[in-house]
């Protein structure tokens, strides 16, 4: 651990050159992270994998690239969400290693560290075509984050046979993320089906009484199976992100 | 059709007793009925079977031993929902032939005029025990008017292997109801399955973000399966009566 | 009924080249359609006419062309709701024998496999001359469909004597579809003038406490005449597709 | 006019014991009334017959009596609304001329101050027998004002031609008060059909979607006829003021 | 009175070339004005003045001009709200006598029918700069109506001492309309302050927590003082139209 | 796998007692779960420790003895979650081995199929003491389900200093649970703290805006920490659910 | 400042007893308070008479007396809100110096510490008789955190030359409270007159539409005066802590 | 104190010229502030320094260069929020020594009138970059209006330890502003750490179930942490303004 600040304090006060009082006012002037708490330090070698993340929406692009830039220093790979393509371009013009999922409309920067893959896998399922583009920033979220996924799209309970088809494969995997707009009653008939966590996703598309995706989560809120967590409408990025934390302790022991 | 004041009026025209302008001055200040709009009178032989119906929540027991008295004497059957045991034992006493359905909280009172049962059935799913009450009071209601009503109770999308098992013999019905509370994905997935319509009936059963019914009802309205038709929180007698409706339609021809 | 893998599996045993436990194996695996489950094969007699549909709104031009392309090849009707001029002249250049329904923005590309009318009738009923877009989706729908549609256009209850005066031209029909915005009080004056099923679909129509139909949508819902059913806010097309399965099963007997 | 202190500070100006200064400071300390805005003193003569109001709910059955006290010593008629017949009874003990309305659950202590009746009159129409309280809130009220009231209770437009039968009279009235709960369109239908100024009271009867009287709120305030003006929910009372101001008003002059 | 086909009808039963029984089912199948129900023919002598209305807002020009055109015919003056410029000179180019009130976005084609003006007068308050564009829609409604009215713009409730400075002259009025967005507390103020009846109409200026209008809604519906009638969002028509409607009972006796 | 039925069918075929067609017929009918799809079998091994659940609220005494009874049977364990003392009385008097943990108002009845323990932990975060009823609800669950948790309680983020005082013990946990009502920022708090995955449960301790939960709800959904999944309000029970498959995932490798 | 642990880790590392590494480690696993971060010691002279809450709502009276035994011991005042007199009773048998605030159901237990009174005043405004309880519990907060409060009750807008005659007084203190429910608009008209910032304290008082003190929240946010903060509905306590920080650090300089 | 017109009035009477009682009448004319009442003349030495307001949005670039130039006359600075550069470079053509923050969209015309700096200070808080634009908007008023303002930026409860780094500096500060988008907490955090008030204000920065600023609006209204008043959503403005009305009273004395 490297402790540089509290730790020349310390040694001032060993070496006679700083009384106990005085450090102890000087302590508390730290920043927060110097004094050793939890997240910073100790989970360093967990977290190898885990992005850093910018949500492009809102940001001019010039904004964009310099935070990006500013990441990519920190060494994690780098995830920009919600970037459309003209965003792609200015950025991928100064880290050329940049990747675009047009689908997802994801950018990746890679991350030199290596990291050892996730031990769990993600099945990823999503209703319908319009509910791709959520699904696909849950998929690049998970790999950048080195988790395998597994995906079953346009699976909607409208055609049930189609779900049920893929059942088994399914089931199989370590944490399910279910995307769903409309009525959202997918994440329901899949937590019927699997034992493993699911994660629920609710998309706003859907139109009238969807009520921009409320309609999905309350859905999913109130799910009749047990074992369904729900994330932000939309935010396909944090289905994904929370997907990968339980694919990773799966394959962590 | 029996018109008695508009064929007065009418005759003392012909018999010269009344001028025309006269004549037009008195029809119009006739009750409506009396000039022989639809409703009323061109449809009384086929609404038999029809009930009328007393809403007895928020009623004292007097009034409803009234109102229940009051459309005896019209000859129809006489439906009373949401009548708790009391209210049945005080109508009963009036009306020694009332029937209590203490499951659907209702009290039928069964009329004398025969009439076809209808030609086509219901199918009544509902999804967990709790929706019991609404459900009953839907199968009521229809079986009053006429309807052979087929139960599939229990069969929530928690255990999806419940409902396919009953696949077969719900696609056999005229129209099918579909009760359910919590998220009331049922009704989604009972419409992904049959082609008959589906008439769903959110319950307030939940808690949370079920915000008394608000959730599963923005589920059915949602609904990603088409043919699928909504009726207000725990509005088991009007699932119930609409349903009658179709399967009488569907006995017509 | 056509039912080639699961009879082959079948067969198999029969012929001793597979053993039943291996046979259960394979079963599990078949898709589920195969395995006969109720809506694929059963219905498909039934099922003529039922239109293959693409909501466009929210795809481009060329997803809508391909989805089209391949439903076509299904041999069902196709129907595209929600289609500017722009999609519909695209998919033209490739389906020649497409038309376009302007007022309801609907394109059809009729099916070559004849099918017998439906029975029944369908009254279709609007409050403004803003509801028409809505109106003339459920319309195209039911036609699609099979069904006969008779239209009563701008007889919102402002103006009730408009309504009344085809109040018995309304009370034929097998079932009636109330397209209505604002405060959507015509579903339920038309449900307290008719004996038929009743489908409710609220409109956008409106502003300030409109909430982008949540009022027409609720006033719905509340209906004091029974027998309404409701489908999503400007659903047009779900309305008339649930009309218009009424009105298949009123003739079906 | 009595303004005793304004003019007392005056004449003491006059006098020559009070320097123009000194009153400026002493006229903005007095209350607000005695400075002479207009409320207070310049309506008098119009305001005879105004109710002094106390809304009952939530107070004990002692602020009430004490309450109604004070304002009868004001000399104007004293209306208390929803006063159960506990209230009533205390009231009464001390205040032998106040008379109890049991179904509007309303108390009016009789003025002394003979007042000129209203020149116009009040229609009070409601939906359902549920409604009766609120109206009967609204009638009283109108009535304390000195307005004539003709009630047309049970004409809901699920059985348009009660309603109908009525349009006659109704439309004879100076303003109409429309009483409705569960969907509330009664007060669209009225509003068609009349041209007076129509009050649309919202009640809370109904249940599940009706969200204690939001749905018909909605509606009211949304209604496709012109000359609708909606008051709170269950606001039985504040209708039959504003009743009452108007038909006052279109008998003044 | 014009009843050509009712009289013809009944003069064919006087002279005895149509039976009583054949005539009842020829009046059944008239068109209900025919009939001769109220509001058509009853009221023609009192609704000179009142405006044809037509709501141009998503409409197309073509549309608006069209509608007006008819509604000319009919004699009343048009009033056509929302209308942008260009919609104006559209109609302008066919009825040269069309006026444009920019601020309210209004069209008026006055009427040849000469008639009373109303006997009361309206007083036009509103609270702040951006409720303009709704009051002078009421403004011009009113007018439209032969109403005089009076403006008091700008006098919201944060600057107390400009609203009291009018006080006197606004309780003069017959009926006071109150504009208001943001909190809406204006109608409260001025509901307070005047004995005549007040017609609020929440706007949907401000932003965030006022939810697009509902705040000044809500707090209109709850105003403290008595008398208090409210229309919906942003319509300033509906507010106009209501206060014409109590002004010119107020001048009828 | 004990597939009697479908392996019955297929040896028949076998054996020439039962033709092919004649087999698939009867396959069709067999109820769902004898065909071998996915749960029910499948995954029997590692469901071991998972309870069979009643929801007691709303359910007669009588209704949840009866439900537990039938569970027992099943073998595995039964938690009854909502269960007054009332209830627990009388499941004991049936099952003495079931056990009452009163502050989380729920009932174990204890299985005898022995269970490996979860590989993980959970910990369990709580922001009142007036959301212990919900936390102890989850822990309950949690521990039925052979996960260790450790308890935090009442370490709200009005006195953060309470909360990092433990973060490094949190931190090591595989799964946090963070039950908050009021506001609910702790879930965003802890999020911000571990690298683990938060299970966030709102509840309905609070008043007037918190809406009964929707306000910690929201703030759940809309968590500025990532890796945050949220259950229903009040749903201890599926936080704990949820938090234990989390946790035997990460010990399962 | 008593920062007894810190410093004996520093005074050890002095000593030489204890390594800076091993120091660092000690450091991370003290309590929070103890590192010295700013609250807890650094104020404390500043928070002489700020009281320790207890929130009594759904607290039994065992937990309540229990709470606020441990709470006398830490010296400082103690507040109990929404005790109603059965807890103050339990609690004064244990602490007889309390003392009950029936009107605010509040219970203080005085502090043995003196405290120099705050330097501001604060103006407590209220609408109606209502809402007293929740004014009350202000003024008891504020009073405990010695600050004179001055009562101005029963000034609602509706009766607006009430508040106009006390406006000199109100405008002399430094921070004013309005607790008003109904619609709110006191805090808008209170905004509008005074110059001191303006806490509002929404209440729950009303009915229908004002659904729970949903309109005045919304009103008071939406407040066109500007200077106005709010709080929750019903929430006094929180009113008056406000307000009695922003008059003690009016009197701090 | 310049009170011309109402002492004209009391002269005249002391000259002679003016009865008592005529003097009455005409003072009841005289425009509301003339009589005296508290704000406009008592409290002007205190408010040199507060700025006269403009809110640009919804107002075109001549309505807002007309008002400032009207305000500017008035000689106090004058505000304009909400202004994008267009606004700004026509307001500079006028009034050259007007200054743009770009990054608060604000337009600041300074003041000749000297005034003296408030006594207490101003900590401005805010969670993300994205809350910047109405963080500025807050920092801009509270400094034209003399405060001394210290931020503290992107310290979102995500990141806790750069919050707690500052939390000394915080502390210091009279008043705190938080500014905060997404679920809000950080007003909670803060609230627990400080002494000070706390005005909260929510921003619209988030997606989904944020609901455009609804979700941090809750947090802040619901928070645990007492001593915090929260403000519009967005309203930067009305956050400064409140924090420097609260920082000018903590110099007062």
């Amino acid at each position: 651990m490297d402790e540089p600040r509290i730790l020349k304090v310390l040694e001032a006060v060993r070496d006679g050159t700083l009384g106990p009082r005085e450090a102890a006012d000087r302590l508390r002037l730290l920043p927060f992270e110097d004094l050793g708490f939890a997240k910073i330090d100790h989970h360093r070698a967990l977290r190898c994998g885990f992005p850093e993340v910018v949500f492009c929406q809102g940001k001019t692009v010039e904004q964009v690239v310099r935070i990006v830039a500013r990441l990519v220093e920190r060494k994690g790979p780098v995830l920009a969400t919600r970037a459309v393509p003209d965003v792609f371009e200015a950025v991928q013009a100064e880290q050329p290693e940049a990747v675009y999922h047009a689908a997802a409309q994801a950018i990746v920067v890679p991350s030199e560290e290596a990291c050892a893959p996730a031990g769990g896998t993600v099945a990823l399922v999503s209703a319908g075509t319009s509910d791709q583009a959520v699904a696909e920033e849950a998929r690049v979220t998970a790999e950048v984050m080195g988790c395998p996924v597994e995906t079953f799209y346009d699976v909607g309970v409208a055609g049930l046979h189609r779900l049920l088809a893929h059942a088994e494969a399914i089931t199989r995997a370590s944490v399910v993320v279910v995307v769903a707009g409309m009525e959202g009653a997918l994440a329901s008939v899949v937590g019927g089906i699997v034992n493993a966590p699911v994660i629920a996703v609710p998309t706003s598309v859907g139109y009238g009484a969807s009520f921009a995706g409320l309609a999905p989560l309350l859905t999913m809120l109130n799910s009749c199976a047990a074992g369904v967590g729900v994330v932000n409408i939309d935010n396909g990025f944090g289905g994904g992100y929370l997907a990968a934390l339980i694919a990773r302790a799966a394959g962590q022991k």
